[in-house]
């Protein structure tokens, strides 16, 4: 099964696309740039989502839902919203089939035009503050936290599953506050969350820092983000979170009567993570043997595997083991599958990213012992049936732990602080990853920088000390470094 | 508060809307015929979805993600199905806007016109079975047994919030088996997961049943639903079960090689349930003072009020109850807004539908007392503090109770069996409900009662009993009373 994998040393891309189909995570529809999650990923981005939402909800934030559509008046209300999002939109012009009287099968009906196009959302900042400015009036009425999970759709001409797809799945919140102190504290709240999430979840080190002008989120006084390194040194950014200013308010007219029975307008956040987590959770820890699941998220924690097949005092066995391990709310399968053999179910299963697989056969059970496999390591030992519920518990911890501090390591040995240009080639053609540098400050610098080597200014460290320099391609002064990057 | 609750005798329409937008359920978007469900309505919505998936995971169903999208080819390939859902639908022509050169705004950019329109997903039998052709080879891959929970649009002309909108929430089962059989057993599985919702969940009684032919669903040999009724007497369609032979495995391609080695067309069921069911959780259970909400399913089961406001003896006091109540899964809040008075709150909670109220006050405390004031009856009593936790949790069990049995009280009242058509329509004019009525089993029929009585055939009964009669209608000869009603 895993030789179906290419290497990813022989080739990344390619590495990728083979571990979410045979790891039956996604494939693409019939649909341009839409693709389909298969049950074992959808499963995955469900607890991805679960913890999340009790994360949101910890911090004092609601779920509700808003519209799909939106008309296309309102995304032309803040002028760089639209700018930004216009290019790529999916336009409903009209609401019915008919038979075509030519014969011509099923038509669009020509009387059904609507008036007014509606936009499916690319993100729904337009429409919540169309409706926030009913629900705000005085400050009595705010902070309004509210989060949204739903489907979105950006109309990309060039499409990778999880990472880049026409529509995707994701949750957006969107809060309004009475003071500008606020809303960036929520900012950085949810930056915070995402940080946590990504780290103690996903096993996913992520760096927390500030997008360049050029690169805000179209209608953000302020993006906040953060970006991870994935295995062949690309830069992924994880998560976002905008302090939208008062942008929205004065586009859709939001004002609320603050404590001194003056008219304000109200101050805003935006944020979102999306399917996309899905494909940075495969890309920082899998390997050529397929799908590698950090425990806290994986379906099925603990596989269990009858060697050579099911038989009375295996069954026995492992309903014991299963029972044990629920008992301390881990995830736990047994695989009675008789049409498949041992190996054939063993490769199957770390194609599937089970963190752990024990195997029971007779002669290991009279001895009092069954196999434990970790999927990180490929470590197999022998481990006392006594007490393997406490054995696999602290292992499920320390397969989290490993997954977490192997991808640490990796993006040390893959961030580099350079000082001049052709350094900073040299390192993003030869081992990749951030590269940490100087840049003079302005937009055509780092566009230029793009041009030259494809890298992008990821992110302005919010833990970056300040320190004098200059710019690693025009020489001019600085006062930050910037972690550049290729990105996805 | 509640008395700018219009009353059910007075205006039941009127009365919906108002609990609707009273209780912060929802409310109508920007959008013609979308809805936005606020907080509120959507953690009721949450908590129903929670356990309907938990109900589906139990009975071997996984979930999985499909295209929004649907080609238009796609929907033609099933001549019933698209002639089903042609003229209500979503379709996309473009997907880019642009500057007007003239000056217009923001406009259609004509040259990003798609080759072939596509449709937003009314239901996605026919997304889902093009893409199960290449997941379904042989009888080693059935059956498959997966849901999902998404959007869908249905472009209705007249819309009503939750029990008909444009945009609904739902979740749509789509299952694949070797044989007819199994398919059908699929289906009525189902129809019972549907009804044990309904009624241990929601305290909605059902009565289960097979649609007419003219009912049925687009592309369905058979479609099995649930049935409740409304506190006005009118019915209201709560869930469908699809058995959908071989049609769309026919249309779409769908064989697998069987045990015997015979290529066959795979049999299939679909299934849904939606947003429309927290229309009939309003609709069954409250009152005129707001919303009353079974305990299973209510957000908050229990509110704590401090009388008059907290203070250090009140606060302890709730926090101990807090705690005791989390302790047996009870969802508790204590309201310590300064700004409300209790009678406000009172009022408040009621409108919200919040089962239990708990009243602390320093006299009642030092007697060792506190406040309950149930939602359902409206009675107060004082209990001691001691043990008040078993108090509240086995009257979350009685109101949980109370409600449904008062609902199928409210059923059987407004249940007539007639056989004659004068007083078919005396009892559909005066009282309402369902009619137990017989019928000569023909589509003609059925449309001419519907024409002179607004009455539609809502199912017949699965438990109904066979026994000669004759139609209500034509006189002649029926093997099986049907329940008529008007209908949601």
């Amino acid at each position: 099964m895993a030789k179906e994998i290419t290497s990813r040393d022989q080739d990344y891309s390619q590495w990728y696309v083979d571990i979410v189909k045979k790891a039956n995570l996604a494939e693409h529809s019939a649909v341009r740039g839409c693709m389909v999650i298969k049950p074992h990923g959808y499963a995955v981005w469900e607890n991805m989502r679960d913890q999340l939402d009790r994360m949101f909800k910890d911090t004092g934030h609601v779920n509700a839902y808003f519209p799909l559509f939106i008309p296309k008046s309102f995304l032309s209300k803040e002028a760089q919203h639209v700018e930004g999002f216009a290019k790529e939109c999916a336009v409903i012009t009209h609401h019915r089939l008919m038979n075509d009287p030519n014969g011509g099968g099923v038509v669009v009906d020509p009387d059904s035009k609507l008036e007014e196009e509606l936009i499916v959302r690319p993100t729904s900042e337009t429409i919540i503050w169309d409706t926030y400015r009913t629900w705000i009036n005085s400050y009595r009425d705010l902070p309004l936290l509210i989060n949204q999970w739903a489907n979105v759709v950006r109309w990309e001409m060039r499409t990778r599953l999880f990472l880049r797809t026409t529509e995707f799945l994701w949750q957006e919140g969107h809060t309004a506050h009475a003071t500008k102190e606020e809303a960036i504290e929520e900012t950085l709240t949810i930056l915070d969350v995402y940080a946590k999430f990504a780290e103690e979840y996903m096993a996913m080190p992520v760096i927390k820092g500030i997008k360049t002008a050029n690169e805000r989120f179209a209608g953000a006084d302020e993006t906040y983000c953060i970006e991870a390194l994935m295995q062949d040194g690309k830069a992924l950014q994880a998560g976002t979170s905008h302090f939208l200013g008062q942008n929205f308010a004065k586009a859709f007219d939001v004002k609320f009567l603050n404590e001194n029975n003056e008219q304000e307008y109200v101050w805003a956040s935006s944020w979102g993570v999306s399917t996309r987590l899905v494909g940075g959770l495969i890309m920082t820890h899998s390997d050529d043997d397929g799908l590698v699941l950090p425990p806290k998220l994986a379906p099925t924690q603990v596989i269990i595997v009858p060697i050579p097949k099911p038989a009375a005092e295996i069954d026995e066995a492992a309903e014991k083991i299963m029972n044990a391990l629920r008992a301390k709310g881990i995830r736990v399968k047994y695989d009675t599958d008789q049409k498949k053999r041992p190996g054939f179910k063993f490769a199957e299963h770390e194609m599937h990213g089970t963190p752990i697989r024990l195997g029971i056969g007779a002669r290991d059970l009279a001895n009092g012992q069954v196999e434990v496999a970790r999927r990180d390591t490929k470590d197999k030992t022998n481990q006392p049936v006594e007490g393997i519920a406490d054995y696999v518990a602290n292992l499920l911890d320390e397969i989290q732990q490993n997954l977490f501090n192997r991808a640490v390591q990796y993006r040390a040995d893959h961030t580099t602080t350079v000082d001049n240009f052709d350094d900073f080639q040299s390192v993003l053609d030869s081992k990749g990853g951030f590269v940490s540098a100087h840049w003079d400050g302005t937009t055509e610098t780092e566009l230029k920088i793009k041009e030259l080597t494809k890298a992008t200014i990821r992110c302005i460290p919010l833990d970056g000390e300040l320190e004098d320099g200059k710019c690693v391609l025009t020489g001019k002064p600085s006062r930050q470094r910037v972690l550049f990057a290729r990105a996805y």
